[in-house]
């Protein structure tokens, strides 16, 4: 009788331990949140090394209307170059977060507002943009990064006659 | 000894049947790609309810510059008319496919010709699109549905001196 109960204490333990504890979504959207307001912050500051630590090596962000900045190091060199340019105030509001072990979606939308300074290229203007995002998430040696972030900008394409995106 | 060697291959099966075992992303990959191929062809043949029926009731997607469409209902709604209008022709090629639990995320290329029909809206020309794209899948009930998807055109956004978009 001992012996059995021993048994069946070995057995619930090794099943609750022996699965990886997947951790809440509300715990994963809340160190979401942290990010994007260290994000948003980083980015109107200029302090792209804190930007690119938020991703992953791999990472693919793929602004809208642009190619794709593949891997870390693009991401980096790019938003150096881009902040030289002017100020970027971002919001980032994640809506809904969704984990499944080592990876974490999130669906959020965002607003962006450029405002060109003395260094802008020639003809760069001030605009803002607002749409909607899917960012992919992944753990990796115990920290969350994005890995691809995918924002989809809800604004009509100006035509010839009326350019939206332009203040 | 014989009662030890029970018990530690009942702990060792209770580890391997304990846990849920993942598909791998392989096989997603593959379900992910048979979906794809299917999806091409029913928006090119405007068979907009077998579209509709590999989206999650909850579903988000958002058309590059539009306004996302929310919910399965608002999805097949929005392509039934579209449909009308004229020729959908999409390429969707995964190139990153990764699984956690009852979630995946899929990354891919894509590109869209639109070719104008009879019914087409006054002044909606052809168009061709080419970007990446982020997709949540879901499982839900043993069926993988996209939540979530997230396409971001590559083009550059029209002047009023050059509108790349317009064929």
């Amino acid at each position: 009788m001992k012996e059995s109960r021993t048994l069946l204490c070995l057995v619930v333990l090794t099943f609750i331990f022996g699965c990886q504890p997947s951790p809440t979504a509300d715990e994963v959207k809340k160190f979401i949140n942290s990010q994007n307001t260290k994000l948003v912050q980083w980015y109107a500051e200029g302090l792209i090394d804190s930007v690119a630590n938020v991703f992953t090596e791999d990472t693919w962000q793929m602004p809208p209307n642009s190619k794709p900045l593949v891997g870390r190091e693009a991401l980096r060199s790019f938003w150096k170059q881009a902040v030289q340019w002017g100020k970027w105030e971002f919001t980032l509001s994640a809506q809904s977060v969704e984990v499944g072990g080592s990876i974490a979606s999130e669906r959020g939308t965002f607003t962006l507002t450029f405002t060109p300074g003395p260094n802008a290229p020639q003809g760069m203007s001030a605009f803002a943009d607002t749409g909607n995002y899917l960012c992919l998430w992944r753990k990796q040696n115990r920290v969350w990064r994005i890995a691809v972030d995918a924002p989809v900008s809800e604004l009509p394409l100006p035509t010839p006659t009326s350019d939206s995106r332009k203040k």
